[in-house]
């Protein structure tokens, strides 16, 4: 018995070491697996759907023990499995008709590309562990900065590759990025003085009694991404710190509102260490006016970050970059790499104006990171990190800036005819124009569009609500019919003085998706809809009776 | 020329287009390179060096401008710059005789694998971008509470797949994991009382106010990882909150004197929230009194954090997951699956006990992360995320909790190994012995050996330090020589009367590094050595004053 469970562990021992020895040639099985893979994926890829349904609850039925099994499984048995549980019931985000999110097709040149990647698996923490990848890590962060802030080239040869510097950040996402902007305003605002050794290292508590301020704010608009009331908590200051100030018709930050904010902390000495300009919401695409913002935050001594996870890559387009004039001013930036610059996801970045910046975050160790090194790793709010940064890098080279000008142009051009195509049509109402390829709308017949305007404001009401739930079963429906994807919002448009009110986002990002495909989209919901006023008759009953009201009159 | 220009774009258009729908079919162009790519990385994985050393200096000239490519490059011709410039010039940390740092050779059946993270592209902030990769995600998280905690199967099935619970959180690594642990912590320490709204909704400075704190502090051992001191400043708690306990002669914390710190606190009303257990120091690999730990944090009410993020996959192993006994009583767990669960960078996990627990850092949207939604993202401090849950959910299954073991166990036993060659060798001494794969040590002489014992205060220090700059001299060497890598670092050894000290450092994670490698890794620092005693000759000038000054008495 113990000579047969000698040699089990001797072939198990033998297989181990296979795993990690016996490469993908063509003929072998990791070959023919890869080939499998890669065929599976093409089809799945290129069938224009946006998912195959089937209820959560089914398929969590596939992934329900969570006993860790204690048998192997064969390489080829477990890739049949997870093509047929999981592959086939996920979501087909870069499907043309998946208009949705912020999600799109990728160049394919990535796919090969990005087995360099998982291949080498560097760490980017540290140059022992990256090498060649923190200087192209450096160099995509400069190329980052130099699009944003246009420096001259005796800059960056200063500082791009400088050991104690760094113009920025790779992150997992926006959110880290946000976070780390913020992260460095904190410490900066609240920097040593005199005996006091400053926030980092003694905390926001007392930093608070030694600069004796009443509380620490971030002014923002009511339209600014959830990440930032997360940085808020995380960092210690409450998400209530985070002052919303209202937009106007289009979205955009009221700044006289936000000056009148400003001048009003300042009455109650609270400190607005930073303001922060949105450059693409998250839910209509508006950019902030990032100019007027520069100014405030100049007059008022605050950090300015700008948000442009969505709308950064517009600086690639020589046609629409001066929607985002100002932005040259901000102390810092968040742009998304796997949102508009066409990457797979994890590839967040936040630049900093001024070299010097992130000295406020900076942090060392004895077995890496010492003082005078060129890690990256002394100035990121991770630590291990993946040489994601070079698929960014081959995207910029492959695709190069006249390339992602014309992806930007296309997808800005493409939400203006969809827009057109939503005005022109009597049952839908526009309910955000589109700034960038983002705009939101709704369904709404064209006689209730015109009994709303004669309703009395408990009809009206009465009216909105149904057509709330009416956008919310069109939405789910056609998400679950799976031949497109939009998603569903709330925001509160100033043509329905301010209501909350449900609404379709389309985010048109894909280069794929064609006007057809647009036309199809609103066809499927008007024939949902159609069937839905059988669920929600309150619609036609309430509609009829405001008009008839009005021809008895 | 208006004309040559239309055709332009419109070629730059349909070419733009064939990079977003032309798929790598063998017989095409990407089908091409990425054969190409296959066999270039083949060669350089198979290839038993460390790098190929080529000064930085040199390698940064290859990434100099930080301009925006004007012109497209052609796939083709990219790939070979990378392959060039950038693979070549990368370092081979799954080389057997990379054994610096926490990387090592990877299962070659993630290669294709992670062709169906990269391709699907999922993001799994929520359902609608990820569908089967949530419910995946989810079980790998129940996976690993199962693993440290061992509930029964009404647990899992209750709380794994709930709505409006999670078990944990993948991150992007190890730091965002503590992070979140401590944030989780501080949260619940400073958690909604009456009229006060909690430290999330309002901030550090009315937390503290409210509770009346003179301060909040985390306990954690001298050798705990950089990443919590990050943490303590980005919570807004600073660097000085964490409080660093000595180490015994086995880097382990003295629980005395953890106990001794926690009452002096009690009288300085400062509230110690957290105690942080390591399990698996960075620098020497050693566990916690993790149990003696446990009943602190209960007797003195604070949240019980393990680091176990290089450790944790020991709990693969039933010979050694006793060494981390008590685990099962944390409340939080870190956990990195890119190190000793041998899956791509990028796979942190944190693992809460109480399924209720990060209720304490939950947020919501308008547009996704609705309540009672199952979006992960409603718990995670990022945003957006990759679907790499799905590597640790393959090697899990192809692998299974057996071969995890097998490679756990010949790890530690290799460095056991390792470790007599050490204490046999006359020219070198171990520094901290292995209890999981780690271990430190240094080159010195017999003689100097001998010296050492004899000599005075003034020329021990004076021969330590010598020691030191050798050390570090012949790490680097070795380094630039590309044969093989170990790091080094600074520790205080008790044999040493703690004083700081430079070592190598070995980590044996690598299931392919052979005796043979380690026997050549001490020969070939053995040949530097002797080669640096040139550069050094003050080591062996003291050596002999000393050994002289002796016979003389």
């Amino acid at each position: 018995m113990a000579v047969v469970d000698h040699k089990k562990a001797d072939a198990t021992q033998e297989s181990l070491h296979r795993i990690f020895t016996v490469p993908e040639a063509p003929e072998s099985t990791l070959g023919r697996i890869e080939k499998e893979i890669s065929e599976n994926l093409n089809v799945f890829l290129q069938t224009h759907i946006a998912a195959r349904e089937k209820p959560l609850a089914e398929i969590e039925k596939d992934f329900s023990s969570a006993d860790i099994p204690e048998h192997p499984s064969f390489v080829s048995d477990h890739t049949h499995f997870l093509l047929d549980k999981l592959v086939a019931q996920s979501v087909h985000t870069s499907a043309p008709t998946f208009i949705g999110h912020m999600t799109s097709a990728l160049p394919y040149f990535l796919m090969p590309l990005s087995k360099i990647m998982i291949g080498l698996n560097q760490n980017l923490v540290k140059i022992e562990t990256s090498k060649a990848f923190t200087p192209l890590e450096r160099q995509v962060l400069g190329m980052l900065h130099n699009l944003i802030y246009h420096e001259d080239d005796a800059f960056y040869q200063q500082w791009m590759h400088s050991a104690n510097h760094s113009l920025g950040a790779f992150c997992s996402g926006g959110t880290i990025a946000n976070i780390t902007a913020l992260w460095v305003a904190r410490n900066s605002a609240l920097k040593p003085d005199g005996e006091f050794k400053g926030v980092t290292q003694e905390g926001l508590f007392k930093a608070m009694k030694h600069y004796g301020y009443e509380d620490l704010v971030v002014l923002v608009s009511e339209r600014g991404h959830y990440s930032l009331k997360k940085s808020a908590d995380v960092l210690g200051l409450g998400r209530d710190c985070l002052i919303p100030i209202k937009t106007d018709s289009h979205n955009r930050v009221c700044v006289d509102q936000m000056r009148a904010k400003l001048d009003e902390l300042k009455q109650q000495n609270i400190k607005p260490f930073a303001i922060v300009g949105v450059a693409g919401t998250t839910e209509t695409g508006n950019i902030d006016p990032l100019e007027a913002l520069a100014d405030l935050a100049q007059e008022y001594g605050c950090h300015f970050h700008v948000d442009a996870a969505w709308g950064g890559a517009t600086l690639m387009s020589n046609t629409y970059r001066s929607l985002l004039k100002g932005i040259e001013r901000a102390d810092s930036v968040t742009i998304d790499a796997h949102k508009q610059l066409y990457v797979p996801m994890g590839a967040g970045m936040v630049i900093f104006k001024n070299p010097a910046l992130m000295t406020a975050i900076e942090h060392h160790a004895e077995y890496i990171l010492r003082k005078g090194s060129k890690d990256l790793g002394s100035h990121t709010l991770e630590g291990s990190r993946s040489g994601m940064a070079m698929l960014l890098y081959a995207s910029l080279n492959i695709i190069s800036r006249p390339g992602y000008e014309m992806l930007i142009n296309t997808s800005i051009e493409k939400a203006q005819y969809f827009a057109s195509l939503i005005a022109q049509h009597p049952d839908f109402e526009l309910i955000s124009e589109p700034e960038l390829c983002l705009l939101t709308y709704r369904y709404a017949p064209a006689r209730t569009q015109e009994a709303l305007r004669l309703a009395d404001p408990e009809q009206r009401e009465e009216l909105l609500a149904a057509l709330d739930d009416m956008t919310k079963f069109i939405q789910k429906r056609q998400r679950e019919s799976g031949k497109s994807f939009v998603s569903r919002t709330r925001i509160t448009p100033e043509a329905w003085d301010r209501r909350l009110t449900t609404v379709f986002r389309v985010v048109l990002a894909n280069p794929l998706t064609t006007e057809q495909i647009l036309k199809d989209v609103l066809e499927e919901q008007k024939d949902i809809a159609k069937q839905s006023l059988i669920s929600f008759p309150k619609i036609n009953t309430l509609t009829e009776s405001i008009l008839n009201q009005q021809v008895t009159l």
